[in-house]
């Protein structure tokens, strides 16, 4: 093991030779004379290292898995996995986010950079202890002191900025499987004119393609894709096409001639490209750890944004299996040897699994195997020992060539499965849950761990995906998923349509009505977002984070939303409202209707429990003190908002400032800090307020202050644009 | 359709000839003039039934099924199901319960005698609508209007008296699957005597049987199994073994040979005994849809009731089917023909399908036929259509064994299936849950169900039964099955072991605590129980039944327990509190040791919302004005408890009167009114409190009374024995 400090003051111990995962910077650790003083010990080819917990330490992270915001209690695994039924005895969903806290009296974070299976214990077998198992011995261990925002702050320093979209990615957008004809996405467009409902994206899940071939179009479905494309963006409306993993092995199919002429495919013992089947019916997979088959592979992506496209998502990259043609084979054999038996229970659950257990086997990962160039020598690499690097690597292959396509431009991607070293490549979405109440909240306790591993671009397929939903769930929902980077409705084949006009008209006014509050909060969402991007920040935390005291600690269904919302979603069927703890004063907003504001008044909370009714067709937010929350006017498309009819409203004790962060959107020249900064000052003063607004960019228009006092007493200013300059 | 009223009002419709359920009394209904004026309509061969939803109108009901105590906004089915995992897009469990209640301004319940598959959309497709199918067109409708608890109380008049079983019953019980030796059962009885910690009954799950044959004994794991049974009674601990529903075919075995002689199994399309395979593997099923195949099948019983054994559970009893004979061949020749080829997702699929869809399979279900005595007349009936029936009769087949061998005596009885009609024969358990937190609140919120259903004597498997426990999850579930009739701690095969001390010393002592404050309360919880029966009320009610305010009727995770305590479990991991909603005053007790109680003291709590901390080693529970809560001195046996040491908590306005019931505990004498009443009255006078306690029975001992004024003062008045006659 050797020993390394940064300038940050972060450690690192280095235990053998890492497969390298291009997660951290190129950061300047000096070598230093210490040895890692925690227990860690090897047992076959397993590493555990062994932390201490004390009877209240809190543990926060992991990023994307199931179970609260605070991790204790149970066992988790990083290993990215296709599994659709997100039960709580679950240990991983399809990311694989090896950083975590244990927050208590004094704190700690800590980043494992390893590609391989990784096991975490937090308490579960010995309340005391969390217990970290390794499936192997070379790894880079980090170590960061500090409070719990400090430890997230310079851990985001170390993995570099993360993912912008356009910032027509924080519209509304939607997505079933699958609108499989151009007439069916016309329709879906059309329903969203008709109920005046904003929409900045449809989706194109896996039935576009002519027989599941990525970077194909099925020409019968769509007979003038490129043409579709640009009637759709003539109304504003971006389509987003699936790319799937895995390349159907057809003759004459270029993707895959071109990859088998050029050895581009991952694997099998014999050296020969690995068969698996998923959608396609067999395929191979791209060899995306190595960096020619990257710019190969993404090289492809290019004949979408040649026609207009803007945007994808890329799935199935843990990579799903449904079964590799080895497996199949063995596993009819089994069933076959069984005909004509009288079968013991024992061999007919046997026969079960025989079956059952094709999907996903960890042997089949086991058979395939990766080129990498590690410290310029190209080598071997067991699939099983980097398979968390491969979600991450494939969408890199799409970014990278996006990059190659035009470097000063963004674009929309979003990816399954995915490593901590993806968060500066792409978005993520939780992956295929259902239409559960259990997984609104699971969606509220997951946002802050995915702020903390960098993936601030996220969302919950809202309303679920799998199962059937019901108006009152995707209203509820929608109320959080408001919030959320990502704003998607998706449904899977076979469920209940889910449009937001799909249930009754009380359920479309009010979804219209939270997708307009939407786009209202869009200057605000995207500055709060850039905001935490640029400083390194939190867009979504726990309490404790911010509030010290105890009480805080423990909640887990309240978030702090940028630096001046608490959210208290309701996630339980026919609830007409909810307990919420205010850890300070705040102000109640009815974020119910954007025309309402003002009228609705706001009503000023003191610190402590309340019981809030909130019915189905009601949001609220919590303004903490001396913060500001700008509006805009909602239009239907991000496009269209504009300054010219701003809200703000203040809970203002003495004084309260709000930075208004602007950019193109369009561009990533924010990188080179190209951005506006519209500062919003309000001072309390013996008269009243003193407001100053300070832009020198922003054609601000009118803007109406609804500024509340200790006493609770709403004060309504309006401002002309022409007195700010 | 034909319409009754009986002397009660309430009406009853019948359409066409239903098949016999026996799930209502002889009562004598009179026929009216009168249409049933909702809607019907029949489609196919389904009966639909709509019945309108008022905005606020909140569904109870349905017995055993997922969701919550308003099941409103989800589809259910009534259709006995073994799966074991309890997740939210379930429809159905183990019981089929066809009463409900739709309260509102005004509150109807509705019995749906009928022995098919029933759906039920409650609001889910249509918020405003109720919509059942019934899975057939012959079927009684019962009609009841009043208050939700007159209507409980008129409904459950209709079905009778709920089972009753043996006091000890209401202490612990030790359960795993499986303690296969008789020197496991020997270690686990040492555990709890070594660990102090009392219990009453440990569990045989199906590995005692000889290749689990029913009414077998495995010689090699119980070679003296009459001795083994005398030698834990000597102890007082009952040892409750396994039955389950299918027939082992195998020559030799009496049962199967006597079965097939005598025509008394479940036949097939050909009149051959239906082949099943289930833990024997090939299984025949006891066609106990009538009664001369009952009483055989009970008889088997009472070999033994003979060894000394007390009490059982019948398991498997949907019936269960891991696959039919003609479905396994089926399958495996579906998978055989694609042995080579080259298939296409949608084969490999169906493929899939084809294996993992052998088990509990409808066409099954088609496949099997009974005999029933109908109007006298013996009738050949599908199993499909009288599904429901089976669990419930193969049950009802074991308590008319029990009758046959001892009418005055009580044998402990448990079922995993069951119907309305079987709460007068047996308790239930809930199932095969799992360690999950969700399943603890699925437990509270199940309960009030069950007692409208009259399953009163019920509980959940304590720790859960499958996946893997923590002593946190057991501490917390243990909190609130403290409270229910049944006490199992039940775990699964593979799983982690979830005895009492098997996490840490603090959990051990935790649970100590919990089990003896469980049998220091025996004496209110036996008490309540029968009189929840005698009087067909509830034992766990929601708090709208008692309470009228729109809070009280929109709170999922409290319960009313009795007529003296409102229960508030934490079902939540990690939790050190929760908030609680009092919808009157009340007095917070600290349940969490006996022998603190008291000195821990009594918290006055105004009427409104709290946040109650409450540490993972912490229980509370909640007693309402001018009720007393009767306690006495815990022992390791329920047969130790006596009246000699009574505490007596009560929260004392003006007047406090509590009637602690009693009787024997063994016969069936109770049915006769042969039972003791305590009556214990605190008046608050000026000097302080007036007590009074009219015996003539018990011979009560001393008694501490902690008194509770509104001004949360406690007054601690002792009373020797000699004082009370």
């Amino acid at each position: 093991m050797k020993s390394y400090m940064n300038e940050l003051g972060i450690k690192k111990y280095s235990f053998g030779q890492m497969i390298p995962t291009d997660t951290i910077l190129e950061t300047t650790f000096s070598e230093v004379k210490s040895t890692y003083d925690g227990i860690i010990r090897r047992e076959n080819n397993e590493t555990l290292i062994e932390l201490p917990l004390e009877k209240n330490d809190i543990v926060y992270g992991l990023g994307q898995n199931v179970h609260g915001i605070n991790k204790r209690g149970h066992i988790y695994e990083a290993f990215c996995s296709d599994d659709p039924n997100h039960t709580p005895d679950k240990k991983s969903l399809y990311g694989a986010h090896n950083f975590f806290i244990i927050a208590g009296e004094s704190s700690t974070g800590w980043y494992i950079d390893f590609a391989g299976k990784i096991t975490y214990d937090i308490g579960f077998t010995y309340r005391e202890k969390l217990v970290i198992t390794l499936s192997g011995s070379d790894f880079d261990l980090y170590e960061i002191t500090g409070t719990p925002s400090e430890i997230v702050n310079q851990f985001r320093k170390l993995i570099g900025l993360s993912y912008v979209p356009p910032k027509w990615a924080f519209g509304y957008q939607q997505c079933r499987w699958s609108y499989e004809t151009d007439e069916r996405v016309r329709e879906i467009a059309k329903g969203f004119e008709e109920n005046d409902i904003p929409i900045d994206a449809i989706y194109l899940d896996i039935d576009y393609m002519e027989r599941y071939k990525d970077f194909t179009v099925d020409e019968e479905r769509f007979p003038n894709f490129e043409t579709f494309v640009k009637e759709l963006k003539s109304e504003d409306i971006k389509l987003v096409p699936i790319i799937d993993a895995g390349v159907k092995i057809e003759d004459g199919y270029d993707v895959y001639e071109d990859g088998v002429k050029n050895d581009f495919f991952v694997r099998d013992e014999a050296g020969q490209p690995f068969v698996a089947a998923v959608w396609p019916g067999k395929v191979h997979f791209p060899d995306v750890l190595n960096a020619p088959t990257r710019q190969w592979f993404g090289a492809y992506y290019h004949r979408f944004l040649e026609m207009g496209i803007e945007g994808f998502w890329n799935d199935m990259n843990e990579p799903a299996i449904f079964y590799s043609e080895k497996g199949l084979n063995e596993g009819i054999a089994f069933v076959k040897s069984q005909e004509g038996k009288n079968l013991d229970i024992g061999t007919f659950f046997a026969l079960k699994d025989s079956i059952m257990n094709l999907s996903n086997a960890e042997k089949d990962y086991k058979s395939m195997y990766h080129k990498m160039n590690i410290d310029g020598e190209e080598t071997v690499v067991n699939h099983y020992d980097v398979h968390n690097l491969y979600g991450y690597n494939i969408t890199r292959a799409a970014a990278e060539g996006f990059e190659s396509y035009d470097a000063n431009r963004r674009f929309f991607l979003l990816t399954r499965a995915s490593h901590i070293g993806m968060a500066k490549h792409s978005g993520i979405w939780t992956g295929d849950n259902h239409s559960w109440w259990e997984h609104i909240k699971l969606n509220i306790q997951m946002m802050p761990s995915l702020s903390m591993a960098g993936f601030l671009y996220a969302g919950a397929d809202t309303g679920g995906f799998g199962h059937h939903s019901s108006g009152e769930l995707l209203s509820r929902w929608m109320q959080f998923s408001l919030f959320t980077p990502l704003l998607r409705n998706h449904s899977a084949m076979g469920t209940r349509q889910q449009e937001p006009w799909q249930f009754d008209s009380e359920v479309t006014n009010h979804i219209r009505n939270l997708i307009r509050m939407r786009y209202a909060l869009v200057p605000y969402l995207y500055s709060e977002y850039m905001k935490a991007n640029l400083n390194q920040s939190l867009l979504f935390a726990p309490l404790g984070f911010t509030y010290l005291d105890e009480r805080s600690k423990g909640v887990e269904d309240q978030l702090l939303f940028g630096d001046e919302l608490m959210l208290a979603p309701i996630y339980e069927s026919n609830a007409r409202g909810r307990h919420v703890y205010l850890p300070e004063e705040m102000v109640k907003i009815n974020l119910s209707q954007y025309e309402s504001i003002g009228e609705q008044g706001f009503e000023w909370l003191s610190k402590g429990d309340h019981y809030i009714p909130q019915e189905v067709d009601e949001l609220y937010a919590y303004l903490r003190p001396n913060r500001l929350l700008v509006l805009t006017e909602p239009k239907n498309r991000v496009s269209q908002l504009n300054y010219k009819q701003l809200t703000v409203i203040g809970f203002v004790k003495d004084t309260a400032t709000y930075t208004l962060y602007d950019d193109d959107g369009i561009t990533q020249s924010f990188k080179e800090g190209v951005s506006t900064q519209t500062v919003f000052t309000v001072t309390k003063s013996d008269q009243g307020f003193d407001i100053n607004v300070d832009t020198n960019v922003h054609p601000i228009g009118d803007v109406t202050f609804y500024l509340i006092d200790e006493s609770g007493k709403t004060h309504v200013i309006k401002q002309s644009g022409s007195k700010m300059v």
